[in-house]
């Protein structure tokens, strides 16, 4: 269930009429305790929404009692008007479960530039206030959904404890977490440092490596909540294991619902000469709309993702680089190779390995092709 | 008229079968002199074209007697044999021109990975040598087309001396030149370290300045060419205004040419704190997907704009920028400002206009809308 499925978390997802369609819009998740430890990691855009800058204050000693959500509204670009709508949500939420405004995180989602209609907010927090419950993890879930076309949800239990968590986001993906909405809890017993390096090295290695569109969001955010419940004080290790295990879940999700999307396209480069450049290679092919468009079309162009490499500053030789799709060869040694009508792209999944030569380091990059529904999606309404 | 409408320059387009559309695909363009000055600037990407590999080298003397290009064949990653293909081809010119090989640029255009048929080209070179005229300026222009709907060439005229050009590009247009191929002659008297300071300073401001779908081809080459057959010896920054002009022209030919597009858009940054500010600002707003597609839509999405200058290093406050489109100011202080719906977008034409207020430099910025069309044109086509 979520973000209900550790002991200590209860949640709720209310209808507050943001969304004008009647569905789910304020989500709430609140920390039982004992503990009441949190850490977030947010978006690296300069140009930061309301609630970001909101959270990011509130974050800072490490108590987090409750976290609210809202989808309707992005709250961004939006000035000291909507920065008082942040501070409203979070004072709504702090009267109605009776905890200190300062610990209570708060996520908006939604078009960018329009004022919240605060009334809407604080009468619908009173409700999802009054309907929290341990079983209330799947209607949060729904009510941070935007254009997402289902919920996303996760649940791991190993040696005692749990892990769970909920995501929003289907557009706007990009490395620095881009409009990412992510709610993780756990019952074991952890402090907010741990939790804090913890959250890093999971999303290190799988939110930042999923780059749908390029496009940077202004909202993201992704929050670990742990109420101690079970008692349990895990290996920090094997929670941080457990941990990515569960961000890769929900990223991996995250990019099967992608805008429009009709292929998944994992990206793997090896040999490279450092991981940085790994990742360098990776997100410029990841971000090439030729080489999108292509796998679109069925078509494995690999010219276009040499192309691709070839504007990175990464150590490589255009002449002894490999490129295989879904396991053909259809570069080596930067000429052709085997034929391209070899590689059947009618699937949804699309692997593509760039084998470097330059060196042992390697990185995986997860994205979508560029599609005419894409551009449907992202022209025919704002958001 | 285009590159033979100065004196001393001769001019042919011919079908060679390269394309199998049975269209003109091989052009050469010959300086008969007195003078046979050259300068040129190639694609900044890391994995360049035979054509560049050979052009690269045969430029360093300044010395230019002929340029020969092709479509039908981009002559990249092709190894060896593609490289064997390129000196061919110029020692086809030397022989059938009667200069020496390495005297001649050659340019391909066309999809990588594919090695180009050398006796196709040969003939065809011989069969354009035979028809070089003053006259042929039009047919070398056909000549070179791929995915454009025309010829684009310019005309212009000063003080005793002409400029002309021919340039082809229709994609994969971004900063660094991306695949464009222009060809640009004057009859003035200049040697080739004025040309090349000319030229570099006229595309620094004009097609560096294009980028209408951010990929960087690995074949883009702008060549200038002059004569001396005018016998003027022309003021330098008189004469680099109008070379910058005509590269202007050209480049603007480029954009309303753009595959698929439906606007054309001029992303105007000012009061930056550098001019280097102003153009990440620019080339990353021009980059957004989002905003690209919401162009498309006809949506005047600053809120974008805002989350794309956002992932920039420039010197800002997002609570002091404004952005206008189309002259309405619809984003003030980094808030709402004139309502969306006063920005008429339904013509091709679209003005941003992004004020940082962090300093006095400015810069401008072409590009183009992400619409169906391109992720047709882009999907359906090995390009």
């Amino acid at each position: 269930m979520s973000v209900t499925a550790p002991q200590g978390f209860t949640a709720a997802g209310v209808p507050a009429g943001l969304k004008g369609t009647g569905d789910r819009d304020i989500a709430l998740v609140v920390n039982t305790g004992p503990r009441q430890a949190g850490a977030a990691v947010f978006t690296s855009n300069r140009a930061v929404a309301n609630p970001i800058i909101w959270s990011r204050q509130a974050i800072l000693d490490g108590v987090v009692s409750a976290v609210v959500l809202n989808s309707g509204g992005a709250n961004c670009f939006t000035g000291e008007q909507g920065f008082q709508a942040t501070h409203a949500t979070a004072e709504a939420v702090g009267t109605a479960v009776g905890v200190s405004t300062g610990d209570v995180l708060v996520c908006s989602t939604g078009l960018i530039g329009d004022q919240l209609d605060v009334a809407k907010i604080e009468a619908g927090v009173t409700d999802a206030a009054s309907q929290l419950s341990a079983d209330g993890g799947l209607a949060a879930a729904e009510a941070i959904m935007t254009t997402d076309t289902h919920a996303k949800t996760v649940v791991r239990e190993t040696d005692g404890y749990t892990i769970g968590g909920m995501a929003k986001g289907a557009g706007m993906l990009a490395p620095g977490l881009a409009t990412m909405l992510v709610v993780i809890t756990t019952d074991a017993d952890l402090d907010a440092r741990a939790l804090d390096r913890a959250l890093r090295a999971a999303t290190r290695l799988t939110f930042d490596r999923l780059d749908s569109d390029g496009c940077m969001s202004t909202n993201d955010q992704v929050t670990l909540l742990a109420s101690g419940a079970s008692g349990i004080v895990p290996d920090e290790s094997a929670f941080t294991e457990m941990l990515t295990d569960v961000c890769r879940d929900l990223a991996g999700q995250l990019q099967r619902d992608a805008e429009g999307a009709s292929h998944d396209i994992a990206i793997t480069v090896t040999e490279a000469a450092s991981e940085d450049d790994a990742l360098e290679v990776g997100r410029s092919v990841a971000r090439n709309n030729l080489f999108k468009a292509a796998i679109f079309g069925n078509d494995p162009n690999w010219g276009r993702v040499l192309a691709a490499i070839g504007t990175t500053s990464a150590e490589f030789d255009p002449y002894r680089v490999d490129v295989s799709m879904n396991g053909v060869r259809v570069c080596h040694a930067g000429g052709p190779d085997e034929p391209r009508e070899r590689v059947d792209l009618s699937g949804r999944e699309c692997s593509v390995l760039i084998e470097l030569h330059a060196g042992t380091a390697s990185a995986t990059i997860l994205t979508n092709d560029l599609t005419h529904d894409y551009v449907h999606e992202n022209s025919a309404y704002s958001s």
